[in-house]
């Protein structure tokens, strides 16, 4: 155990992409847990695409990181000293947002929940047992309603949600079209039970791409990109296509920038296009019902994940510049 | 009665905003009505944004006008020969899309409603008793989801949907904000029970106008244009907003180009708006219900209509120019 608690803090609002050295690398003692709270030790950390909007002064729907404040996250540590009865030295527990980039973090049972390593290994319980598990269920599922026999398009299909949304398509009877940067991520959505998947660096034309894909249109759009994808997707849409707009990560190098380009407005009229902007917050009251289904997938591996992880609290900026970047494939994670 | 039908029939598809030698009157023989069809003579004639979709080889949500054809349009004719029990010469009956630019149409009573002039008058059954009516109603009610407390806005609020939709905001316990080019057209749309009325022509920022004007964000767009007014508006979005895309009459210039311009989908995920391709048809099995409710408020005098008419067959072209480039002020038609 480290006698010394290492925390990121943001020295400034990042422009466009960013750096390494946006954020800077405290260190100071280690907490002391008071009533109620626990010290946990950091054993997996979580980099998002959601972050990029949390550091920006942009209006957004959460509040934000300030220069100066550690950087937020979601992690799952292991409990170090307990002053809360019922959990113990050892015992793993996960918090979505609130352990933040550092070793040590001091946090109530209301923060947290218990990993239960029976059902999944520890690193899944920021991935389908955490919110990247119920941001796919719900957003494909509820703000989508897709159906059994929808043909379904992911962008991102490689990442952390998206490989969700895939095998989750599969298992409500629709055939799931991945879209990702490369051929290697393309062939890991293909291992992972996607029908299809297009590498999009690699296509001269992405919209006929997704029309070869998709011979009666796109039905649902689980769209975790913005941008161009969803612009070639706009020109395939079957009618009375759903779009769920559920991240935006081709705008984090130019976050708050103008994103400039082609409408396609009378496309979604005349497909009589449902688009809904997700947030998986707006479901909170509905995540037991999710997890405990998603958990059922897990057991019968019906749902599978891969992972790629960066070593060390000291790379965690670094891993999220690489997600920022595309580079991950499979849900990027920092081990501690 | 004239002895000879004139016939506006299609000349070439538009480029751009229509011009009136885009069509050609043609004259031939009035048509003889067979078994079970009646002969109709138009009284009014319906100009409507949708046309513009029509006589564009552009995809779109249904088959459209060839160069030579007849243009189609709705009409109010009064039956001057029948071969159907049931309908008498004297007799006013109305057709949403089959009576065409012309002056003699020959229908079956399935393409026809009867005019009741004891309810309201023959030209309201092209208008609120008709699709415009319709259109409003489960736009508003159905696709946005309005509910009691909303602010709406409606861009094109004084035309022919608009001003309905406006009505029925007010109806619904909400409170509407019109955006129409002019400031009579914002006068006429107060007139007519809007709260507010922003003439964007004349504002400087109709970001700030908007903002101004509903300081709560907008809960419900009603769009009727696309363009600048929905950029504005995305700007101005309250948190689980619900856009209703039913026109593009901003693009009807340039149909079928590129629409450049900013896109907002960052804005769209922050405030988890609900956005809806809207077409009227695809409600058909609910008409009745919205057009007895229409009915309801036009008898106790919650909805009214202002028209704008143009006089003479040989002036439909010009009444259909005219409404794409916002000149009109309620809704337009053609009286014969």
């Amino acid at each position: 155990m480290r006698n010394t608690n290492r925390q990121w803090k943001l020295a400034r609002y990042p422009e466009g992409l960013p750096k390494p050295d946006d954020w800077v690398l405290e260190e100071g003692p280690v907490p002391e847990p008071g009533p109620g709270q626990m010290l946990l030790a950091a054993r997996f950390l979580d980099v998002a695409p959601y972050m990029r909007g949390r550091i920006s002064p942009a209006k957004n729907y959460a509040a934000g990181v300030s220069p100066g404040d550690l950087m937020i996250g979601g992690g799952v540590g292991e409990v170090v000293r307990s002053n809360v009865d019922g959990f113990a030295p050892g015992d793993l527990v996960v918090s979505d947002f609130d352990f933040g980039w550092q070793d040590y973090a001091v946090l109530t049972p209301a923060r947290v929940r218990r990993v239960d390593t029976a059902l999944a290994p520890p690193e899944c319980w920021l991935d389908v047992l955490g919110l990247n598990g119920i941001t796919a269920y719900f957003g494909l599922l509820e703000a989508a309603s897709m159906r059994a026999g929808d043909t379904v398009v992911v962008s991102a299909a490689a990442g952390s949600v998206g490989q969700i949304v895939g095998q989750l398509a599969a298992i409500a009877g629709g055939r799931a079209v991945a879209i990702a940067s490369s051929a290697d991520k393309a062939a890991a959505c293909k291992a992972l039970g996607f029908a299809d998947a297009i590498a999009y660096r690699e296509v001269a034309d992405l919209g006929a791409a997704i029309a070869a894909a998709c011979p009666g249109g796109v039905d649902v759009y689980f769209d975790n990109t913005v941008g161009p994808i969803l612009d070639a997707v706009l020109c395939n849409l079957a009618t009375h296509a759903r779009i769920t707009i559920c991240g935006t990560i081709s705008l984090a190098a130019r976050f708050g920038e103008p994103d400039l380009g082609e409408r396609y407005w009378r496309q979604v009229l005349v497909a009589r296009t449902r688009i809904q902007g997700f947030l998986v917050l707006d479901y909170k009251d509905r995540y037991d019902e999710a997890r405990a289904r998603l958990a059922g997938w897990v057991r019968e591996g019906r749902i599978r994940q891969r992972f790629d992880f960066a070593e060390g609290l000291e790379r965690t900026p670094e891993a999220f510049i690489r997600l920022l970047e595309s580079r991950n494939t499979g849900k990027q994670l920092v081990k501690v």
